[in-house]
This record gives C-alpha cells, structure tokens and sequence, in this order.
C-alpha cells in the first residue's frame, strides 16, 4: 500500500493507494472509527464490493443506501433523499459518511456530507479510475443544476480516501479510457516526464497492469494534491485543472450528459484546448499531434459529430471559470505547461470547433 | 457608525452598526463591489427598504428574488428557487449576493451563496434585532429539515454586515421581545456586566433608545464573535451559544414553527435551563429567579401548556448537539458562567420541564 498526503492544514488528509484495500477490515477500522456510519453506493458497485466494505466496518450503527447508477442521479432531489436516510436514522454530527463508487457518488455523497448538520466526516473509497485520479483529491463536492454542472456544491475534503485498484478489474473500458483523460491531462499540464512515461506505458495501463496504475495513480494524485494544496478554493492556480474541461462541460450539456462520459467529452476538451493553442502559435503542430495520438491510444474521442459551434460556445460562457471579465480557458505553451488566460476572440474557437470536432 | 471586526483569518469581515446605513448610498457601495448583484428579501421588508439598497447599488446588473414571509420558507425548495434566479440571470463566481431581512432570509440567502458555484461573496443586511446580534455574527446558514431545524446548512461567512439600528422602528414588538432574548442569552453565559447592563436598560432597549440598541447590538456581536474566532467551526466553546437552543428548537418543531418565534422559544428554554442548574444546585433561586424577570420585563414568555414533556425529550435527543456521547446541555454555573455539560437524567429533566413550563 502506498500513501500520499493531501496537505491542507487542519483539513490534510491520507490517499491510500493499492491492491485489496476493501478488503482490508484492520484498514477499514483504523480510517473509520465513527460509531454511526452510511454508507452511500449504487446499485452497479453495491453487488461488486459493498459486503465486502460492510464486514470491515465496526460501527455500532451501520446503514446503507443504494442508488441508481448514473450522472442523472447528481440532483438536489437525490441530495435531499442522502439528507432524509441520515435523518430517519438519528445520525449525529460525529457521524461518518463512506462514499463508495464512482465520481456520482463520491461529488452526491460527499456534498450530503458537506451539509448535513453543516458538515460530517467523509470518507471515499472510489471504484473508477476517474473518482481515484480526480475527484478524490481536492474536496470538490456537488450536484447538478438542470440547466449546468456542479452548479450546486460546496468544498468539503474527506477525513480519508481508499483507492483500491483491484476494484479497476470491474470498470468497463469505456470508462477505463475516460479516466485516462484525466491521468492524461495532469501529464500535460504540469509534468512533460509523466506525459512522456504514459507515451511509454499507455497498453500496460490498458491492460490493468497493477504496478503501473499504481504508479500512474499516485502521479496524478500528487499531481493534483500539489496545485489544491496552494489554491485550495480555486481562486488562482486551480483553474490549471479545468483543461478540457469547459469545452467538456458544454459538450456533456450538449448531450444532456448522456451521450459522453465525463472523461471522454474531457479527451475531446483537451483536443479542441490543442487545436486553439496551436491556432494561436502556441505550440507546434508536432505537440498538437502527440496529444491527439495518445488520447487515441487510451481509446478515447478527440472529435463528435453534429455539434452546433455557436449553442457550444452560449453553454461555455455559463461555465463557473467565467466572471465578469469574460470567459476563461487553459490552454497549453508546451506539454507539461498549461496557462490560464482569457478565452480568443469567439471566431477563433468557431474556427477550431468546426474543422477539429467533425475532423 | 460603530465597526466591528470579527477575526477568522482571510474570512474576517466587518459588522458595522449603526443610524441609517442601508440609505447611505456611499458605504453601500464600498462593500458591495461586485459586478452582478442578487438582493434577496421578502414580502414585509421589500416595500419598506428594497428600493433605498437598490438605490445605493451600482452593479452592472443587478436583481431581486422576493420571497413570501416566515420560517417555512426556510426549506431546501426555496433554497431551489435562489439557486434558480442566480443561474437564470447568468451569475458567475464573482457575484455578490445581498441578503435584506431578517434571520429566515439570512439563514436561506446565506446558504444559497454558500452552495451556488461553491461559494459566492455575500453581505448581510439584517432587519430584526435577532438577526442583528445573532444571525450577522458567526457564518451559520441553513435551511430546515421537515424533522429537524437547521440540519441542512453550511458555514459561510459573509464579506460585510450592516446593521441599521433605524429598521428596528419597523419590527412587531413581539420580534423585539425575541432579540433581546438573545441579547439577554450573551450577558448570561459570558459577560455579567452586560447581563446587569441590561437589567438597568430594558425599558430603552424596548422604547428603541438609539444609544442603547447600538451598545446592545455591538455587545452582543462582540462576545458572540469573541467565541466564534476561538471555534469557527463550531467543535467546542462556540456550543455556549446554545444556552437555551436545545430546549428551544425542541419547542419550536413540538409547534411546527408555527407557535413560538425562535427568540420566545429560546426564551423559554434559556428559563428551562436555568431551572435545570437551579435543579442542579449550581445557582441559587436569586439567580433564577433574576433571569426569570429579565425575560418576563423583556415581554418574553416563559412558560408554554400543553407540552409533553416526553416528546420534547424525544426531540431535543435529536439535537445537532447531541453526538455519540448523548446529549449536551449549556447551563448556568452563576450570570455571566456557562458550561456545556452531559444532559443530567432525564427524570431531572422531566421534573424540571413539568413544573416549570406550566407555571
């Protein structure tokens, strides 16, 4: 088991990263210690590992609540039903929640968490490869508003994250690769030998090879843990994160967060974050196509067909990276080294949509 | 104008007190700077001070959600609604949200800014005495359970409080009486002097004497902020401010919100609380009985009929305070002295709620 520190002060907390870590009942009563625990799930993970979670726990008082699987489910409605289950139960506010699954689970679980009597102990052990590279670093917490994503949320680190990468066995491919997207955007944005080591390690990955999701894991981890612990509330630095990411907004918007995964509307955000920087001059088109041919690699989208430009651009500038001057993107100066500076001239990303999305 | 400083680090903010402020177009826009503006009140307070703050606004774009009136407001589908106006109308991160009203509007506006986006900046205006000395202090916002009082909610402190001692000439005199309960709660569990202070000033603070309201208010700010700065996050000392909270909210949902205002509720559980310590032996029947006429001279009930006293028990064991541990109680060690303590038994308890609140 490897372990990596999120240091945030009073709020620092340990990433727990390894094989069989579920199963691990002296793990679990050590991390876990609250006499009132719920654990929230789905009814896709649920059959897989919750028996297995349930007989490492200790609580006097032990409850679980499984829901549908899905990106639908990150409502206000599905929110309060977390709240109502923690309520019918008498749980107080020493009280732990245990989010376990993917990122649906841990942003609902861990926002209930958040607001529950104003905040309860959180602990998330997630079960894809995106929840372990991304939302289980950084304290990010939300549902979802019909009209935008995570419009609803609150920061609320967990006491505690479980990374067990034996349960990556059980993730179908299409969202193998969509966490990919994430370990992938980390390489690009702070670290070209972490890019350079996924060029080199890219089937290993696919192929669930323990050693180097291990390794791949932690990297991004750190990665991560390294920029929230100098932006913790995303004012600044953080925004380096949102590679992709508001071009995968619109584009999950677009398909009524149906049609693409997260990870993968992200690919396609990074690819198009390639193009306007590259159309911009600021990389080369040799860069631009190693990006381009590594995101292929991992199995993932670099393009969509029938996209509107203009209804995605109405959706981008809704993105909470704009405020009043204007909206935000990142884009790159090279692998390894992202920017964040005000989006180009509208025309500029018209451009770009249209010849890189249907390309 | 008097100011006041409350210290949480970088989430410091000033209370400034005084004669006038919402019609000082000035001040009104030194603090509220943002570009995109959201002011949230209610049906009573907007005809009588909507227009004067929207007048001192200078935002480029700037709204107003009026809600209806009352702590049934205080639900997660009214929090819905904020949510809703702030992304109809295209607010980003960078908005200000301005909550004009008492502690229902506070409480749900607070919230709201506390979750849109993860947290917007947001300025208190409150308009009762009870959102003056309590509400404006200490970064408490939340919205009601069916079950339970405040158990939604979020700590959120906002960037600026102004508290127009000239909007208390517009409050019931029920709702003065239910400030100074609260005012009245400051002096008994902290400050003796003030606690005397105020057994020489009642009748000004009730005839709104400007002076004494100012001096009330800011005293009651102080020491309410003196223990927030020590527990923010409300872990330890900060549950002193629940002298007579745990009885109270237990009244007000035995009264579905409908019966007591939180102040009178809190009145008659501050008088509870005392007759417990009393019951304990740690005051004498000189201080009960001091306590007691300072409620009674404030116009503040002391007593309710019809109570079950094993369904207020059942009640209050549902608690935000209550943990693993049982439940907790503040009592009197003397005027000016409480202490957060383990509930004595419950037949102590029942004893006391028995003879005291019938009489």
């Amino acid at each position: 088991m490897d372990t990596l520190n999120v240091s945030l002060g009073e709020r620092s907390y340990p990433i727990h990263i390894g094989r069989g870590l579920i199963g691990d009942a002296s793990l679990l009563k050590t991390v876990i210690t609250a006499r009132q625990v719920l654990v929230v799930t789905n009814e896709i993970v649920a059959p897989l590992y919750l028996e297995t979670v349930e007989q490492g726990l200790a609580a006097d008082q032990q409850r679980t609540l499984i829901l549908p699987d899905g990106e639908d489910q990150k409502t206000l409605a599905t929110f309060a039903r977390i709240i109502d289950e923690l309520i019918a139960q008498g749980f107080h506010r020493d009280a732990c929640l245990v989010a376990l699954g993917g990122g649906v689970i841990g942003d609902l679980g861990g926002f209930a968490a958040a607001c529950y009597q104003r905040g309860i102990d959180f602990v998330q052990v997630p079960t894809t490869l995106l929840a372990q590279v991304d939302s289980s670093v950084g304290g990010k917490t939300a549902v979802n508003h019909p009209r935008a994503k995570n419009m609803i949320g609150a920061f609320h680190q967990p006491i505690c994250v479980l990374a067990d990468t034996d349960t990556l066995a059980s993730l179908p491919p299409r969202e193998l690769s969509a966490g990919l997207a994430e370990v992938i955007k980390y390489g690009l944005i702070l670290d070209e030998g972490f890019f350079r080591w996924l060029e080199q390690h890219m089937e290993e990955l696919l192929t669930l090879d323990a050693p180097a999701l291990g390794f791949a894991i932690r990297r991004s981890c750190e990665l991560k843990a390294q920029i929230v612990a100098e932006d913790e509330r995303d004012h600044g630095r953080r925004a380096l994160l949102n590679l992709g990411h508001t071009f995968g907004h619109a584009l999950e918007a677009l398909g009524d967060y149906g049609q693409w995964l997260h990870g993968e509307a992200v690919a396609i955000g990074i690819h198009l974050a390639c193009a306007t920087s590259e159309a911009l001059g600021w990389i080369g088109a040799d860069d631009a196509s190693r990006v381009e041919s590594l995101l292929r690699r991992a199995r993932l989208p670099v393009g969509a067909e029938n996209v509107d430009a203009d209804r995605l651009l109405a959706l981008m500038s809704l993105d909470k990276k704009a405020d009043a001057g204007g909206l935000k993107l990142v884009l790159l100066e090279g692998i390894g080294k992202a920017v964040v500076v005000p989006a180009p001239e509208p025309s500029v990303l018209r451009e770009v949509i249209g010849t890189k999305l249907a390309a």
